[in-house]
């Protein structure tokens, strides 16, 4: 069989290396081309020794048929509109094509946003929600990782109207999820023993968490706050989502069975009788979901937890990549969690 | 100056080896008497090194004016009874003395309380809302880890009338939290690079946090979501608190100047203007405090940072104890936090 | 093709659950059977969420055509022996087959050997010094995880005769490595921030050590000293060799291209230009080896890393089974370490 | 009493900031000036929230009787020397002063020295080797954090012969010793999880170690290879060292007891009679030494614990300015460790 030719834009990063550990163990896919600024000219296993991969990290990418890019907002728009013209398929990982609105670029993101048409052809990433506009997609935009947590945990509450508008959204964030750009704020001894919160005055993963949560909703558009916060480890993302229940007739076992009918389709997530863990998705594309009721004060609580390097990127954009080229969606997913 | 003779029970556990720690630095105050199952017969310094003390640890307290009980629930009581009886002041760190009502100890903790009277007589020893009480008690009830960086969070504004009594409150905790006890939950494999929520339904320290909230609450009694999680580092709990305004006239500014008003007399108070991080807590007695408003949602949001075994926990203890002394709140308390 | 049904005794711990997750992947074989005491009665993705298998933990081993047994030492060889006497195939992944003197186990391990004939039948499973034996064999002994790491940092050098017999050996274990049994020591609030050497009387470990470096020796019996470290990590190895070099004519670019010689067939051993990284090894059976020369004092200084837990432990197994079984080495264990 | 005025040059970094803990709660010093290039203009309690002092941070030290340099090497010597001609006593933390040979700066360091005549007018700060020659200088060179750790580890069994001059120092540092500097070494998902040595082609602080084992021996020059690693805690020290024994008559009791007489006058060093934990230490001036003897092979192995950034940086920067000032060694340094 031909493997389908794949390749990488900015291959240094924390999702650009993981994707390459994912692709380069994908059994029908090869990966041909990667690039990365600092480390052009070097091979993938002399920068990143856990990768057994001699291929050159180059300037530009070339000879593919399906791109991942990994790279900043607006940055990403521009190196993909032409591979789009040049008829690759591509997945990009950053913000640039996931909001609908392109008014909300220059609010959110501080640029205008440079085609409006692609933000109309864009798929919204997250194939839970989106599977069949996926796979016949040119161009698909990977979910924020935040996103992928908080939307997967409310998405079946919300279809189906079991709570209002009104949503708490308190994410606990590893360290790795801020990138492997250097920063005070990650560096070792100022991130280990410690825990806060950030971006209080509005994350940029908000807006994409009320488009999708708006679009499943038949209510007004949802009122979310979201936190998210920095926490001691390297990966994970657990997510605990807070929202009045509009009415209290449903009980602890109907939404967990009301969560698991939503799901029954979806291979990488799971329904959990008990709040879940973080490290039980360490390294998988797993999301654990565990759906309660506060009976106290009729609210519903839901806790999920995610990689935020696969399920939150890499491992969704490989997801992605497999609906897009007709493949089973699990194919090169397979990984269990590695535990402990 | 004849120092008072002061004595812990159970030295052995991570609150019982903290107050050792802080008492025996304290310019004030002798420690005289420390008891401890498991370690009984061994001198203080030879159970834990980095205490500086040939103290031996006994079966039986003796001789002391002012007793610390750092022992579970339940089991707390019943020494702290023949104590009291014997004219010994007590600061008791369990929860056997904290709810006024004593229906809520069968309910919450499982057993019927021994002392009713003791129940109304007890001083909740939380100093920012109880000063005058503990200066004059016999007995004080020292405020659990979680309860204490909630209510400090959230008094200011439920005081003033500034929020309704529909409140979230999320903690993050460090994993010393859960005691010197061994369990599977806190074995370090499992809880390095692991987040977990856990007691969703219905965490022990959600009565404390009910009934102190109404004390200061003109309206119903606060409908209260509380849920705790565990983060991997020792020490420091991270509060995040969600409330809907009651009215959108404050400010930003206003808010932390009501905030810095309502704590003007509290030393171990500070009102920051960003989100703190638990690491500039710890070691200290310091509880920092940082008010938002989420203007798109009109909700309050309040973020407070404390060390769990220190003001959460013996740092809160030994100010009571001087308050209870008439000595300055803040004597054998001023170290500044270990950062980084 | 007929899957050869495998199983595992002692599932519970974290050797046995790891060969779980990697049996439960591997093309070749299926795991039909696992044992453990606590969990008896339950599925393994219940007990262990990250798994995912709905094998149900039983009393008793069966229907296996080669078991792995991830016991204590002691109770491993209580097992294993009417096993072979089915004729089952063994990896025995205690320390109950290792060591070749039947008087050794009264003096380290403090039993009387059982089975004096199967210690020398028993082939040390290190595929890199005993590849052909272990294709062969009925009962396979597979290494500690600290000699892993030691041996395979010194044998190149043991073996050409670079070094004399004065060995150095300091090893720094992630906590994962004293196993899921309840201790204070790996008590998270303990490990955590902490690293402390252990075991200076003499760590098990070490008679196995000195067997091995004695079979490739041509000179005396080396004269090691060991010491291990708990360092505050979960996973990994590092193992840093201090030697006297034989003599100081040797390069450093010599000595590298003998490692690179020695090790030419083994595909899980990489010989790296600087010094190597646990993390890189993380989650996969590679072992990294750095040797350098202190051209100071002419001493040889070699370091290695490896996963605790795979190649120091249920990965190395999964290896020894692919020999016996005839199968590729690689098979089922390609995975590449998860970064970061 | 007057307070002696102090100051600190660059107080941003670790050192710097520890510093200023430390000398914010000394009795009888006070701390009135601070520089450090970054954060000028700011006060310390805001850029350092754990830190309570509204002292602004200049862009130049002023009005000080005694200074603390905590600049990088040669830096550090461009603003000492003028300050010393002021007639300012200066504890200087960086290696500017630490070599009496000044053929060492060019070799280690890449700088020619330019103050030759300081470098032998400079005193060696390890308290516990040269009190009488520090109470009277105006100039000290604070230790190195490894060679505080190795220097305390070896010196009694250098001094008494007990060694001969073949030496082998492996130490574990904590992140922190890296420094506040961004650097991807010290990105919190790249340190985190891992362990690594690093400068096996000779670290800076060897030259010191060998400098000062060299004063105490009667031998040949010392022979050390010494190997740092990064381990991920924030902050501690373990040092392991290695040495063959002169001869074999001395006994575990006589070791132990021949380091107690040795530091019989040192209030930080504690001689234990089982391996150290560096948590023991975290926040303390305390060293914590373990001599044993391994008599299977006739050697030496001492363990010591330090905090790298009290005991190996500013701590004993404190405590080489008590002497200076005719201070009772201790003051101002009497916290115990925070623990757990």
């Amino acid at each position: 069989m031909n493997k389908i030719k794949t390749g990488i834009i900015n291959v240094s990063g924390y999702t650009g290396v993981e994707l390459a550990r994912l692709l380069l163990s994908h059994p029908a896919v090869e990966l041909v081309s990667v690039t990365g600024r600092s480390a052009a000219g070097q091979k993938l296993e002399d920068v990143f020794p856990h990768l057994n991969s001699e291929l050159v990290i180059k300037a530009e990418l070339g000879g593919v048929e399906l791109a991942f890019a990994a790279l900043p907002h607006k940055q990403s728009a521009a190196e993909v509109i032409p591979l789009l013209e040049k008829g690759v398929r591509v997945v990009d990982i950053s913000a640039d094509f996931r909001l609908k609105e392109a008014a909300a670029y220059p609010q959110w993101y501080g640029f205008n946003h440079p085609a409006h048409q692609l933000l109309k052809e864009a798929v919204y990433g997250l194939p839970e929600l989106h599977r069949e506009d996926i796979v016949s997609a040119r161009l698909v935009a990977n979910p924020g990782c935040y996103p992928t947590g908080a939307i997967l945990a409310l998405a079946p509450a919300v279809k189906q109207g079991l709570i209002g508008n009104h949503i708490i959204i308190d994410s606990k964030s590893g360290v790795s999820g801020a990138g492997r750009t250097l920063n005070i704020k990650t560096h070792y001894a100022e991130a280990n023993e410690d825990a806060a919160a950030y971006a209080l005055e509005g994350h940029r993963h908000l807006p994409e968490i009320v488009q999708e949560l708006g679009l499943l909703s038949t209510a007004d558009e949802p009122a979310v706050t979201f936190v998210p916060h920095l926490v001691p480890m390297t990966r994970g993302i657990l997510t605990t989502c807070y929202a009045p229940l509009a009415s209290n007739v449903i009980t602890q076992a109907e939404i967990v069975q009301l969560y698991r009918d939503f799901y029954k389709d979806a291979p990488f997530v799971r329904i959990m009788d008990c709040p879940p863990h973080t490290k039980h998705t360490s390294g998988s594309n797993m999301c654990l979901v565990h759906p309660s009721i506060d009976s106290r004060t009729g609210r519903l609580v839901v806790i999920s937890c995610i990689d935020n390097l696969v399920k939150g990127a890499a491992g969704q954009a490989v997801q992605n990549m497999n609906l897009m080229l007709g493949l089973p969606e699990t194919t090169g997913l397979e990984a269990m969690a590695v535990y402990p």
